[in-house]
């Protein structure tokens, strides 16, 4: 199997950089899936509506994106049953060719994030990336370094986050440099172990499109890093602040669309397929470069 | 129902500060056990396990502890059903009067914290606290703190934290103090919206044990906190360690053991459930002041 970078340098080549973030909610999924699993009891309906969305969701978009990044928080709302479909959207995901980015931003201390790292990338969940949060420092990334090594997987670290209010922590000035270009710094020095045939690595960096400077800066400071931008589309980015984050080869970044892509539709719009296949078709052609 | 932080002073008044900290692994579990779960198919078995020994083990340390910490990864690693055994774990242990502190260390942007806040304090989890990440800044924080409160539940968000090495970004000097600092003062600020009758608030901080210089300054800067202290026992730190995190009031600190009191024999050990006992006693007993 080619490394994580390799596949995901595969992947944009031959679809581009939009990744779409699966984030279910039971309340946005289209009513007629809503209505179809009252077959099943009470408890058991979130998840198979989860499963029928993303089962059609992952057909709709495969013509304009080659990765997709569940989010666990959403799958964990509604208890172990959305952790099946979790599973299953991840293995589905896979059995059709797509690079999947497990999206939990797992952290804790050495055996701990061993364990996380385990479900990652074991059978529990079998992503091919996960994003994990630096905060607790090295011995506690070292596991998830660890296990993609070992399965030729990627992890996505937390350097500069999407949101509003990221630079609260992110933007303190360290020893003269944000703190952010000083996780960015240990990234780098994370990601040199595992270079792939593409240039880039295996350890990537999460970088909000929202903040078109940072972007540009860590750029530059990260050349064989592959970056996984959030903020594009319901966010607020536009496909013009994310230009930043291609390199001259035109890898370098993939860019994900959660709302704008799965939910582009009013629940009891009977046309929420072709919705769907044209907000994937606009952000795949926005972001062509 | 009284406040978070006053059902944490009441358990510790009652049974002193240990918590002990539920991280379950299929291959610790006494052979007893995984030999009694041979009943179901191989899927099944770890969840099945977890579920009889985190039974037996909440029966057996409730003489000596109020507080009992579940660890998300260890369940998380076995899959859903191992999720549903977490389930069961925080429920028997409501029912059994203790506080329980579900340990995921969770953090992501404003939509995506909440779906984690719903999940933890609504009726998937249903446990009185979460141990959170600051890393992503105030709004990404804000939705715990908002559901803490709504629903009377706690949270513990990382400061300082046990392992070795935690001092990677927690302790770059930002403006001439260390990083966790910063992050302690902003838990000040979220804490002191909510201070219970016990003068302690809702809002708490993760403090390593293993640093006990730290601690004792932590102590003195953040006079309403309520902390939750990682580090005794198994990691290495003293009775004597953790001293500092006390207030005179004798409140201020739970004082978490994982691996020392719930796992303490050999899987083959027939007496594993005495030596249990004789931990937890032990560390009772050590602990209190």
């Amino acid at each position: 199997m080619p490394s994580f970078s390799d596949r995901l340098a595969d992947a944009v080549r031959r679809k581009g950089p939009l990744c779409v973030g699966i984030d279910p909610r039971w309340e946005m999924l289209p009513k007629r899936i809503r209505v179809s699993t009252e077959i099943v009891d009470d408890y058991a309906r979130p998840s198979l509506g989860f499963l029928r969305f993303q089962a059609r969701l992952l057909e709709l978009i495969q013509p304009f994106a080659g990765i997709v990044k569940p989010q666990a928080a959403f799958y964990e709302l509604i208890g172990s049953t959305g952790l099946n479909a979790m599973r299953r959207v991840l293995e589905l995901a896979k059995e059709m060719g797509f690079v999947t980015i497990l999206d939990a931003k797992r952290g804790d201390i050495a055996s701990t994030a061993d364990a996380y790292a385990q479900a990652a990338f074991g059978p529990t969940w079998n992503a091919d990336a996960l994003t994990i949060n630096p905060y607790l420092g090295r011995d506690a990334v070292e596991p998830f370094l660890t296990a993609a090594k070992a399965g030729q997987r990627g992890v996505f670290v937390l350097v500069r986050t999407s949101n509003a209010g990221a630079g609260l922590f992110q933007d303190l000035p360290c020893n003269g440099r944000p703190l952010y270009r000083h996780v960015a710094d240990e990234v780098v020095k994370w990601n040199a172990r595992a270079l792939g045939a593409c240039g880039l690595g295996d350890v990537g960096a999460v970088v909000g499109a929202t903040h078109p400077r940072e972007l540009a800066e860590l750029r530059t400071a990260m050349r064989h890093v592959w970056f996984l931008v959030p903020g594009y589309g319901a966010q607020g980015a536009s496909a013009a602040d994310v230009k930043a984050a291609y390199l001259p080869s035109g890898l370098g970044a993939v860019v994900n669309s959660s709302r704008g892509v799965t939910f582009p539709f009013h629940p009891d719009d009977p046309q929420w397929e072709a919705k769907i296949v044209e907000a994937a078709k606009k952000a795949a052609a926005e972001l062509a470069h």
